[in-house]
């Protein structure tokens, strides 16, 4: 999995147990092909007809990295990888590929929990790994206007709510990125300004949250509690789903919100921000309250993987620089995930070490900051 | 020209006949090297004083591999390639770099057709090739506008002629981006707001269209014909002449109107896209409807155009990538195109079958795919 | 400090003394460690508690690269650096690593001088070199703000004061991307909204500038003196200080502004563009009076420096491209910003000459063209 010809050291850094501090819940249950297919692709909806999503990136490295997880040769075809699961049982399958990551605590993302999911717990068993909870603050806030009458006891609810969530988590995530853009008005709303978004809101209730004020007043009072606990806020950036268009959801876009929080001092941490990690890299570099990953982006680029990785190094600080798998919907985004973290974390330290600009030891000690260091260190694990 | 150790199915899925999804015609005539240097510069006009456009990597390129063509040795001198083009003459020069590519089928752009110019059929008897037609709708608006008096014959004009040229082409191109970039309204316009535009149209119809109700309503309206005849719409994207602002020709600023033509499924081919090829990978993994190429920027960055491919590869389904050579102005561009498109695909894909990460049997798909499968597909060659 | 096995007409020119054509003043006192870790980071400030400024790409450079200049082994600890440092004394060092850097002329940014700093010809004695002077036009503003008394008069000194300076300058500079953003309107602001302008700025005249009219009227005002000189105008782009959103220095921002600027000739200078370095080689490569550097981001990227510089190449004619430093507050910055120049070139130019795109004799030309050439000529030193 590893360049050949890396230094004992640094080869042993990078093969120890990581903290993945992003993932979200794989599926329980048996996936039939066109079920496995649509959580592979990345839109979400099936491959136009005549074609597959195993011709992704990704698709080929399920077939190169999870085939032998599940006892089969590399490269075996779709049809025989299917079936082979489909034989094992969805359980064993998980079992096997979330032990395969090598992670030894997740922090996972419980905004997207359903029944069909493996929930945090359930997700350090399987791997046996620790588990913790990151509260997702837009499902609160979905949670809350499905109770709340009035304006006020919604916006008392979601105060109540999200203290009550945060006191069992070991942070809070947003993903304001892809409901509104990142490029939102930094600056607290009014109480005005909120009460007449929420009756708004409390009009219809089920539809997911976009108004833009009231995206900021949850994000607000979610920094009061993230400050009051000690807890960093995630902030999922980059190329996402196309709620918003793309370019929004650069992270260099939210400089002032970032800047505001930084006499607070809550951390920031930028999730997946591919093709903006550059940026994210610079942020991290700027201000010393913002954290980087490319989580997403490793398994999803996979053969690719390397350069994405490479990027981010040329310019994150290496205490700023964090690990996530991002897996979801199935476990082998958890196994790919640790797997091109892995490898492109190695071919990135390798010339560094060839040509002698870092020494093995220095090389080392970024694969144990990168892979479970910082995270331990700001989410106090 | 290929990378050396390349198993020899990916050898010869990668010297296949390629299909060129996208090109212009190339000059007919024997060009000074005043007239040669204008049309291999970025900008149109002349290098400053003391310089010369040989001394950019397309310059460096054309002594490389163009000159071998002609009979010359690689790296002759740039008044040496040039003595040796006119000693040859114009016709002769076409044909040897246009066979050279190894083109089985040319889709050629006819909108900046002029009498200077080869046309559709010529680019194909000069290359011993196919080739259909790719219309521009601006062209065609272009042509509408200069006849028409009165702002219902304008439209009414307009929608036949889409239609009448629609029918003897394989797909339909935009330059939209280059006209009001691509954040614009993503809606259909009302009939109101076009008749309006239309009649400040006519009054000055010489002038480039730069309306943005009026491109829109030649864009909607070319979506119809396309949706009516199954063909796939192109845009240009990414660096450009610097009409707009280069940052608004952003593939993922028109989202929004990908999101309005999926679920009429009309394909949206974004050519060009560098220096935001990741975004328009990312917009190809995740709308069924959406292809990507790189095709200018692979023979314009020559020597560099390995790592353009190679972030290309990082995200964009393997069924969603298309080969074009974009040629224009000089047949140089052609052989460059075909060469650079080649030689940074086997870049690409050789690391990727030593490292085991794809067999080679993949790679030589992958190959074939993009170099004419998906073009044949979706342009139903 | 080279690629092994570069060919001697490569190497040679690579090796050749540089022009620097875009450097500050360092600090000619003795620094603590906590003063020199705040002088290396990014954003100003000191790193997180535990953390250290060492940890960065920079960092590592320091102990590689910068320890060998003061007679230390290569990786040596910070502690050991910086007793070392202490030892030699301020003077020795600077001495050491100007002269290390192998540059025959300094051109230096005099906006930041204070009496910390060496001045421009302190670093020219210092390093053994030649040294000349860029103003930055901001600083001229700000002195003749605290001076000028009423509108007529400020706006009489500014012309004034910026004729007078730039009689003793080889080129000027502007940082109005962090001020308000290269997004700017390009026009020339009519007379009446500038002496508005002024007005309100001279009730607060101690303020930094980051009205946008008064920006363009020192911008225009500028101009008109760079025309009337024959100097060089140029523009800090890309990651700052974040003053403004970073993306909105973007130099593609300002594309309305270079058009503008054309038909007058006056050379603009992109400085840094890292993360948007494609983008400027891209105007670059479109307009004759652009050029293009990534002087700050490699010293910055160190170890990953070789990518950025060979992304420029992608696109950028070679007789557009320029050598910068960017050094400011450590002599560390000096140094390191030739190393890495030097070194990325090399790394860039190597695959080039090995697979046979580009002669040797080709790739001197260009490491000459672009380490000091190119600057001669438009700088005219």
């Amino acid at each position: 999995m590893l360049p050949v010809d890396l230094p004992d050291t640094v080869r042993e850094a990078l093969l120890a147990p990581l903290v993945d501090h992003h993932c979200n819940g794989v599926r329980r249950d048996e996936l039939s092909r066109s079920q496995f297919e649509l959580l592979i692709g990345d839109g979400g909806g099936p491959a136009p007809p005549g074609t597959t999503h195993f011709d992704t990136p990704f698709g080929a490295a399920v077939r190169r990295w999870c085939a032998p997880v599940l006892g089969l040769a590399p490269h075996v075809t779709p049809s025989v990888y299917l079936s082979r699961r489909a034989e094992l049982g969805a359980g064993e399958v998980n079992r096997r590929l979330l032990r395969a990551a090598g992670v030894a605590a997740f922090l996972v993302d419980t905004g997207p929990e359903s029944g069909e999911l493996l929930s945090a717990a359930e997700m350090g068993r399987h791997a046996d790994a620790a588990a913790d909870e990151i509260v997702r603050i837009e499902q609160i806030e979905h949670d809350v206007a499905e109770m709340a009458r009035i304006a006020v006891d919604y916006l008392d609810s979601l105060a109540e709510e999200l203290v009550a969530r945060a006191a069992r988590a070991v942070g809070m995530n947003t993903v304001i990125a892809h409901r509104c853009g990142l490029d939102f008005d930094p600056s607290r709303p009014s109480r005005g300004s909120v009460i007449a978004a929420a009756n708004r809101r409390l009009s219809d209730p089920k539809e997911r949250l976009t108004d833009p004020v009231l995206l900021r007043h949850l994000l607000w009072t979610a920094v009061d509690v993230a400050r009051e606990r000690g807890l960093p806020l995630q902030f999922h950036t980059g190329a996402g789903d196309a709620d918003v268009e793309p370019h929004r959801a650069d992270p260099a876009r939210m400089t002032g919100f970032i800047k505001a929080l930084q006499p607070i001092g809550v951390p920031v941490v930028l999730l997946h921000c591919y093709p903006f990690h550059r940026q994210a890299a610079h942020l991290a570099a700027l201000f010393p309250h913002v954290y980087v990953d490319v989580g997403q982006a490793l398994a999803r680029t996979a053969a690719g993987a390397w350069r994405i990785m490479d990027e981010v190094l040329e310019l994150a600080p290496f205490h700023k620089q964090l690990f996530s798998s991002d897996c979801s919907g199935v476990a082998e985004s958890c196994h790919l995930g640790a797997v091109y973290f892995r490898r492109s974390l190695g071919v990135a330290l390798k010339p560094r070490v060839d040509a002698g600009e870092w020494t093995a030891a220095d090389a080392a000690r970024v694969a144990h900051m990168v892979g479970s260091g910082n995270a331990r260190r700001i989410y106090r694990l």
